[in-house]
């Protein structure tokens, strides 16, 4: 690294103070740091979609110092970690699951348990512990000369449950809901493909009783205004979408939510 | 330039992952780039607000590469572009009147089209296309050197009728409510002038039947708390706003709405 | 300071072109300011909250320039001004009470007044007024330079009533509520001693007549899911939370409102 990247993924909330303390430690610490929020708008304590989200994120900016905060357990005995990666660069935050799917994609290489000092508040990890931690890795300290080491294939992952996939046939938890509206499955192109949907097939929606009728699409242009589509999104997962609206209020999705999806003469 | 700045004009959310994504992406191939935030709260596919907002914040940086993505139509056959500037520096998104009046202000000087990557999905051209663009025109890449290159002039603009004026009257389209509830008319001060309103003139404003009324005032202190008012905003457009309070609900103005100010003689 | 530090804490809203228009104003002016975000979420006009906010984070960046922006009554006669700090760095800002508090904690040095432009928009000072001096200062013009200078002990602050607190109870106002729902209390540590509510005390919370079971704890994890909690938070100050859920929501509260703390026994 010439210059160090630190980047925060948080459910801290744009703009907040929360998000400014974390860029005044480490810009304390570390001034020569190129600091960069990747997200702070995680639903909160939502460690599964923090996981997803670091894990698409991370691999953009492999030898960056990444801190990541979605921890409804601090101030419990969860572990917190730094962890250092084949790809250069390293995760920092609390061992619940969120770093767990971006290590496995980046080769965790080591590991080091992040102690909180003996008298910081019990609710501000991000400040008080992991923006330190990833300060001093900005600065060149190694996860190795970190104490006490762990195992690095010791690190938590969410439980990500496979979609159900037959011919015609999709059933997925909805993982994210975004600013438009937009729908994420935990499902990717190989379960579309499983289910044999293609672009321009008329397929039903639904998360309880109630179906809506939807399009497999490619891109909003596909279908018409309001009109509700199926598609892999910029992530490469299976993912509801209404032109100019909003898939989640139309499905009535909240995540979390079992969505499937299934052709007409299924029903 | 000495340090290349990017700047990022977006509807994606603050603090959220696509805008994390679009850093990430000019991070990592022009590291030495200041990147800078001009807005990332452009009401959904609004293009016409987006256009506004980039016209007023992109001459504040004339040197800066401005990544400017507002694009309901991503997937469709509408062009992405970059235009390079007669002021220097350049702006980078899809070509569907966001970066029309920009481009007028600041001189489009040549311009090329970005072709999407044959393999990217259809729906994040701000991260498949246009951060990549304006990494690389950081990085010095010269717009002029891109192929295939198109007509500065053939740029797309958003229809920005006039307002409609005459002394005592004055009607136009709301193009923006902001987190204050603060109303902004697609009028200027020229405007203002024809209608003949001068400070401390008492006048009604209205999107329907009901009238409300209001002072035509230079600041918030110069009416009572609660009190509705007509003025100037700091981009030199004709604004509502109440004093401590939200003059969109006062009034019921949504973006798009027709406003009309009128003296209470003129009723 | 080696690279100077530009910091922001507004009530512009994130992602608002508004904060965008700061970071340009400031980067266009000292390109080799290091811009940092503190927060922009102030809830809108809360000079108190504002003031809270800022008294905390900018001590952890002593040798900055913070720039602090919630002006209700921008266009007014109230003062803008730029005050030097024995700690390094400075404060720019209306003085309406907003920088006291952290002015008093970092030792006023010397202050100056800033005046608009003669013909700037009455409403926009922090692009107009308070991030341009915030340049100036960060490029190296010092606040002793800038004229006319004023008495720094004349800094407006705002009025932070104390505690009301005997053994067992405790009464104070609601100065924030987070995107959690977390209700933080204008008390601190030595208020919680004289109430002598220590961890694990079975207490009730009340804005009204209905009181709310709570408990007193350290940490989300010292109370079951959904439970009331009152603990000292990160920063030191008495706040209420429900373990993932909404403190505010539970006992109504927004801020200002006075909240009391008290033994069952005391009921």
């Amino acid at each position: 690294m010439s210059r160090p990247v630190v980047t925060f993924l948080t459910d801290y909330g744009p703009g907040s103070e929360y998000a400014g303390a974390l860029h005044a430690v480490v810009a304390a610490a570390c001034p020569e740091a190129d600091r960069l929020d990747l997200a702070h708008d995680v639903p909160r304590g939502d460690i599964r979609m923090g996981a997803l989200l670091l894990a698409r994120l991370a691999p953009m900016l492999p030898e960056a110092i990444h801190v990541a905060v979605v921890d409804p357990g601090v101030g419990t005995d969860r572990r917190g970690v730094a962890v250092a990666l084949e790809s250069g660069g390293a995760l920092v935050g609390p061992d619940n699951g969120l770093l767990g799917p971006a290590a496995r994609l980046l080769g965790p290489r080591a590991a080091a348990l992040l102690e909180p000092p003996p008298d910081a508040p019990a609710t501000f990890h991000g400040r008080d512990v992991f923006a330190p931690a990833a300060a001093r890795l900005a600065a060149g300290e190694e996860v190795e000369a970190l104490d006490p080491a762990i195992d690095p294939a010791s690190l938590a992952s969410p439980e990500l449950p496979p979609a159900r996939v037959r011919p015609g046939w999709l059933e997925a938890p909805a993982v994210g809901v975004d600013r438009f509206g937009n729908v994420q499955l935990l499902a990717g192109p190989g379960d579309l493909a499983a289910a044999a949907f293609a672009r321009g097939d008329r397929i039903w929606a639904a998360t309880g009783e109630r179906r809506h009728p939807a399009t497999v699409a490619r891109a909003f242009g596909d279908v018409a205004r309001k009109a509700l589509m199926v598609y892999l999104d910029s992530h490469d997962m299976v993912a509801l979408a209404v032109n100019d609206g909003s898939a989640a209020a139309r499905v009535g999705v909240a995540p979390g939510d079992t969505v499937t999806l299934a052709r007409w003469e299924l029903a």
